[in-house]
């Protein structure tokens, strides 16, 4: 029988799509689960793609169902699973037989396994995927990490199952070790973002002007043919659009307002802490999901403080919330980019700052027509911070006085806008030369004898407090 | 020669001042120091003090002069050195002989040291001291964890040498392992938190009302009579009215606005982080002190942007101003102890959230009123968020709508209050029992299936998306 070209572990959803997405575009595919009766049903309900499936029933079963040198993808729970996964795995292989770890890992793990990797003097590849069940089945997003020599070898196949935009692959190398994983994270952590400020103007527009489900709906369709085209302002169009099939109200009126998280957002704030490289609009999307979850407290605080959002008297109109977006969404991205350019240069990993915006054009949950755009502005100058270049300047003249007018009404009407005001305060420091740090400086120097600079540069780096002994 | 009643190891800044308090209370203290010249030094230059000091030249002399069970503080740099000073210490100790490590430990590394402690039967305590030199030498608050009994045996001498509050010792046992660390981790959080927010309203005066730093320490010196009376508000004032000698300017005015950080305040932003507990307005101070540091940038930014903040023509008042800070500074510790009540239940610590505000009370540096009246509203129940407290429900009825007014001018205006806006955004999300989570839960279940509760809880918990198969 002919042997396969690359091997796949863990036929879960993701892992069955990405499957069958690579015997799709003509790659013989070799897969095992632990469970041998979902690679029965698997292959069984593979259609015509199944000649090009190897289904096989043991681990070694597998490892002989590949052409040397192998590659072979893991697509288990990210965790402890994975580090079993390969534990197993890797005494049936040769050493130049390749493990990619395509879960969502954390990055940490992934340094490590590639620490481990190299020490035992073999290849291992951790690489971000992107676009849930849907992307993975049709072109996902992807983002490897790892020895590069490594990569091209898969590059091929990743190419072509990859997502495409106006032709080109939506899949690169990012750098070594964890570097994909990392782009990964920040991705996610943008998504989180992304939401949330839709989700703040939705609620401007339910709460403060009124509009039904099916008028926000008409809104989102309508920003989605604008700067604003993305496949999270389309798919927040269809959400609002829907019906429920139980009772027939709209879907977004019968959804409990308490969110969800897999935990990338937290991961993304965290190591951005690391860094020191700040990205407030991410810490507020993910503190406000988890505020969500705190229902009861948060009927105890309408209790106490009266509902928070009141009706606006046309303060607002819907043409600001789409400028108040856009800027914030610049201002979201900025500070994702500032970040991957800190872990990069922290790391020593050459992450290609356009290659990350050109991958995320497609596939991946955040893909936007303004993505093509950051590609652009990063090729100019990566290391430049995103409002600084031209495109972005321009975007952030026009559109940062509607997201001031936005957060202030919001404010005074008790809506909650922790992304898009948090947007807007890092946009404020962004543009002050002189700010208030030297309160700051002057308190820690009183108390702590910390020092501070002088702005003439003079040779006195103390206060006269008169309080220190 | 008589023994010493306890030991210190390190006679830095902080560490001299701590055997120098400690001496004055009447407790007899050995010292030593890496460096034997520096030991002699101090005892040479402690005076009166003198006496009660036993200078040792050796570890092992160290230990002679100590009776046992020994009791030792280390007060050297926290991370590696606390480490090898134990390892080096630890054979020369009998089975009952204490460690406290009194430095800034990161609370992850005494839950490390704690353990390995209990793993040879030898107790172990890691104890955060706040106040700086000053507290330290003249009573600092303290904050200890780690085995109760070991607290027990030293909690004589550390209640004598803490500040008291209308005299309670401010030193109190917080739990076992990392819990007195961990305290004192969140106290820095919340300090970072009440620096930033003076700082916005510092920034509100100078660029928006025009005021010199007389002027502002004016107002400190008001606010310093009223709900706002804390050490933080004071050292503002006498920052904002001291002048520099050579130039005889404001100091103020001298001193460059890029603030520096030890990290503790990432600390916190980094644990709230992994227990899901938000603590936003400490994320914003982190951030702004970030940012203040990125000089050329900011220039850059004000280049392209105009200058930020921009003369209020009397949209505010002084007492909108204080009123903010009221808010804010509630909010911000609501958060602040929510937080620490998630820690100490998924950690199983009981830390008694009363003892920690009382603790705070004096000789730390976010000393306050305010916090006696949160030990009240903490001892009446310490699950319940501090804005649900009558007293405190009261002050924010009173004030978030000068919070509210503060945040919407600043955003007109262009001055950057991140900590202000960040405290006013999740107080929205506390008081609005039906939030904007529902699209977010729409969104996620659209594209990866991840399902959603419903308000009317029937049976259906995914969407008619009709994009998946």
């Amino acid at each position: 029988m002919q042997q396969a070209e690359i091997g796949l572990i863990g036929l879960g959803v993701m892992g069955a799509a990405l499957a069958l997405n690579i015997a799709e575009k003509g790659h013989r595919i070799a897969v095992w689960n632990r469970t041998t009766e979902v690679t029965r049903a698997f292959h069984a309900g593979a259609g015509e793609l199944a000649a090009q499936i190897v289904p096989t029933e043991s681990l070694e079963g597998l490892v002989a169902a590949i052409r040397a040198p192998r590659a072979i993808i893991l697509m288990v729970p990210a965790g402890g699973a994975v580090d079993q996964q390969i534990a197993a795995l890797r005494p049936l292989l040769g050493p130049d037989d390749l493990i990619i770890d395509a879960g969502n890992a954390n990055y940490n793990d992934t340094e490590r396994r590639s620490a481990e990797a190299e020490a035992a003097g073999v290849p291992f590849i951790g690489m971000g995927v992107s676009g849930g069940e849907e992307g993975a089945r049709h072109g996902p997003a992807i983002m490897g990490g790892g020895p590069r020599a490594a990569w091209d070898r898969i590059a091929p196949v990743m190419q072509a199952i990859a997502a495409k935009y106006q032709g080109e692959a939506c899949a690169t190398w990012m750098g070594p070790g964890g570097a994909g994983h990392f782009v990964k994270t920040v991705h996610n952590g943008i998504e989180y973002a992304d939401m949330q400020m839709i989700a703040e103007v939705y609620g401007l527009m339910r709460d403060g002007m009124g509009q039904g489900a099916a008028e926000i709906a008409s809104v989102f369709e309508g920003w989605n043919e604008g700067v604003l085209k993305s496949y999270l302002i389309e798919i927040s169009g269809k959400v609002a659009r829907a019906t429920d099939p139980a009772t027939g109200a709209a879907m977004l009126d019968v959804i409990l307002d308490a969110a969800g998280q897999k935990g990338t957002g937290r991961w993304t704030a965290i190591e951005a802490q690391h860094l020191a490289a700040p990205v407030p609009v991410i810490e507020a999307a993910v503190m406000a999901r988890n505020v969500s979850s705190r229902l009861t407290e948060r009927a105890a605080g309408e209790a106490a403080f009266g509902a928070g959002p009141e009706a606006l008297q046309g303060e607002l109109s819907l043409d600001e919330l789409e400028g108040a977006l856009i800027a914030g969404k610049i201002l979201c991205y900025a500070q994702g980019f500032t970040m991957l350019d800190a872990a990069s240069k922290s790391f020593g990993w050459g992450v290609p700052l356009p290659e990350c915006a050109r991958v995320w054009r497609e596939g991946c949950i955040i893909r936007s027509a303004m993505l093509d755009e950051m590609a652009q502005a990063l090729s100019e100058d990566p290391a430049r911070n995103l409002i600084l270049a031209p495109a972005f300047t321009a975007y952030l003249q026009k559109h940062h006085g509607a997201l001031r007018r936005v957060v202030a009404t919001a404010a005074l009407k008790g809506h909650a806008l922790p992304a898009l005001s948090a947007g807007l305060a890092w946009f404020d420091l962004m543009r002050t030369s002189r700010g208030t740090a030297n309160m700051l400086q002057g308190q820690r120097d009183f108390f702590g004898a910390h020092g501070f600079d002088r702005l003439d540069g003079k040779d006195i780096h103390h206060g006269p407090w008169g309080n220190h002994a």
